[in-house]
């Protein structure tokens, strides 16, 4: 464990990715609760709903129909929150202007893409298997490879696992008009994280810039390298399979931990274990793997509290359009938001204090990793077939 | 107007205070929503409830119980997130240790209030007159004037306003054992926004650390001061009183602006005109501005929808113990964020894209401060008396 003593007192965490603290209150889960409760969801869903504009040959809000794809299926958004054709754009910047130093804005431009991981309406992460989950493992690689940017030092990987992940015979993704920057896979799974369609799904947010976030792991991993030689992640993974205290579960791939920076109560990060930079490095066994460890958080999740487990996840990897440095200062990783804090019903909001000041949580990543460690095993409820 | 393309195209906005990012896509509300509705909130509470831990004279978790106050009512929080005292804990640092610089913990102590803002039940701070929220506004000034530390370059305005400013007879703070470095008040309205109890309050967590939100913003400020010679909030708001399209309002002392990097769909910035560092530099006359300005606020966001509008809001200012520049550097602001989008039942969700790569709003702050400016008047609803 660590210090004994911090399961008692007030204390900040660092997060290394991304250079920041947050406080860390491991008494306060004692506390009355008479605030607002999530209702517990129920998988009472059908296999198909004819007005879920995800399934299997219906429309779309604009008028598309959906092929009767088998397992994974992806489009470009209805309503991107960017656009690949915009008007231009140059904004004056002139260092004597004061408007041009405090009302600074830049064009953004893209390709927001949704798909969905499987026909089945009812389907989750958690009641899919390795092997379901595998194809769309390999679909986000084929759509991370074909938007690679013709200098990328990844290329060469991206040829590969595209003459060697089968073709989606259910709508294949096109290259992008303009090179583009950065793509972000992530999911909203549940109401509480605001998705709107329970048909299981992820979105796939290509941008001409790189965002904040991933900004700042990659000004981080890069400083740790400069400072000490190794990788941030790959010295973390090392230091966890050691301690074990916030170790969820491994495979010969892939750890899952309970970061000692997590902030959300029960946010883990699936890291690998060698230096894998991007999707396009992974091979057949390590896809497979990957699948397995993205099934058991899901899984563990749903067992926790018995309940269809909302979270928000998000992988972090190599830019689209990068140097060879910034290539090899990528460590592939992904990451878990779940809301949940002591029940079904009950979620942490990160509001007031947190907004204003400071993130914070109340039971420590020692304590959440223990419980995930204890809810291993067979999903809970009946899986779907 | 800012160039007009900025209502149309996808685009990042720069925040100064915090030296980020924002995504901004206007025309992203157009999409249909089948996803999570809040429960719009009925004024049909009593005026006293007896199950109330606020309520004057009721009896809290613990045991104790509240004085029958008239207006406002400070206890030290039940449930803290930091306590004034814990165990020692020094955590040891070498740097040639991978723990030492992955596993960083640092102790922290400070002292959290509760503070109501009215005897009523019932009341939120836009059924409040200004002259009701005087009183709020005193005793937030009396508490960050009895934190200061001795050395303090705002001690000479402290001492003055705890002469001058009436004591509150139900209940005065105390100074706290150690010197804290840092006070934030805030509100959590709602339960959209993790509040658990209607009755108007608010909290003030006062730590032996300076958070990061109120630290990036120092940073950010004196950088601008040393690069220009003036302050960042001081040319902002002269700013904003020439362009005038965020402006929401205005009286002598304070502007109220959704700033130009403003996340929440409609959040708003309180800042002072002239060079405000805290609390006590404010005299009578601004304290009574100041509670126009926060009236104003909250009457606008509830007739928008007109509904309970949920937000959690909390001040900036100069730390509790700090150097005579830092305290220089400071500018006094209220900051609200509010989670309402389209009506009072769809709210806008912060989470996968703006979680994992960068936070990202649907409505430009043009555009949500043109509303806001449309909404002042009478309070929706039947005012309490
Ligand atoms: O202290 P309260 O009101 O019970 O709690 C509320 O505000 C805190 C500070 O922003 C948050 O940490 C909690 O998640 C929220 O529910
Ligand atoms: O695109 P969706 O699923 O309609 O929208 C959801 O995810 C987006 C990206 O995280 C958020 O901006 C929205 O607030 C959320 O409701």
């Amino acid at each position: 464990m660590p210090d004994e003593v911090l399961n008692d007192i007030s204390h900040r965490r660092y997060n290394p990715l991304t250079g920041s603290w947050l406080l860390v209150s491991p008494h306060r889960t004692k506390r009355p609760w008479q605030g607002a409760q999530e209702t517990p969801s129920k998988n009472t869903l059908p296999s198909y709903d004819p007005k879920c504009y995800l399934c299997p040959g219906n429309k779309r809000a604009q008028g598309d129909s959906n092929p009767r794809y088998k397992n994974t299926f992806a489009f470009v958004n209805d309503y991107s929150a960017v656009k690949e054709t915009q008007q231009d754009y140059h904004p004056e910047t002139n260092k004597d202007d004061v408007a041009s130093l405090l009302l600074q804005a830049r064009p953004v431009t893209g390709r927001c893409y949704v798909l969905t991981f499987s026909a089945k309406h009812d389907a989750t992460l958690a009641d899919m298997t390795p092997e379901e989950i595998v194809p769309v493992i390999n679909t986000w690689t084929r759509i991370y490879a074909s938007h690679l940017s013709p200098s990328h030092p990844l290329n060469g990987q991206a040829a590969y696992v595209l003459s060697t992940i089968p073709e989606n015979p259910d709508g294949e993704v096109t290259p992008p008009k303009h090179q583009l920057k950065n793509m972000q896979i992530f999911e909203n799974k549940g109401a509480a994280m605001g998705c709107s369609n329970p048909h299981p799904h992820c979105q796939i947010w290509t941008t001409s810039t790189l965002p904040e976030e991933p900004g700042k792991e990659l000004v981080n991993m890069r400083k740790y390298k400069s400072d000490t030689g190794r990788h941030l992640l790959g010295d973390y993974v090392k230091l966890e399979l050691e301690k074990k205290e916030r170790l969820v579960w491994e495979n010969d791939s892939f750890v899952v931990v309970c970061p000692w920076w997590a902030l959300w109560p029960f946010e883990v990060l699936i890291i690998s274990k060698r230096h894998v930079r991007a999707l396009v490095d992974l091979d057949d066994k390590e896809r497979l793997e990957f699948a397995q460890a993205v099934q058991e958080v899901a899984r563990r999740y749903d067992n926790l509290f018995e309940t269809n487990f909302p979270y928000s996840s998000g992988i972090h990897q190599a830019p689209l359009d990068c140097t060879e440095e910034e290539a090899e200062m990528s460590w592939f990783h992904m990451h878990f938001y779940p809301p949940l804090l002591r029940s079904a019903t009950v979620k942490k909001f990160l509001v007031g204090y947190e907004l204003m000041a400071e993130p914070q949580r109340d039971i420590t990543p020692e304590q959440a990793a223990a419980k995930l460690r204890d809810c291993g095993g067979e999903l809970y409820r009946k899986s779907l077939q």
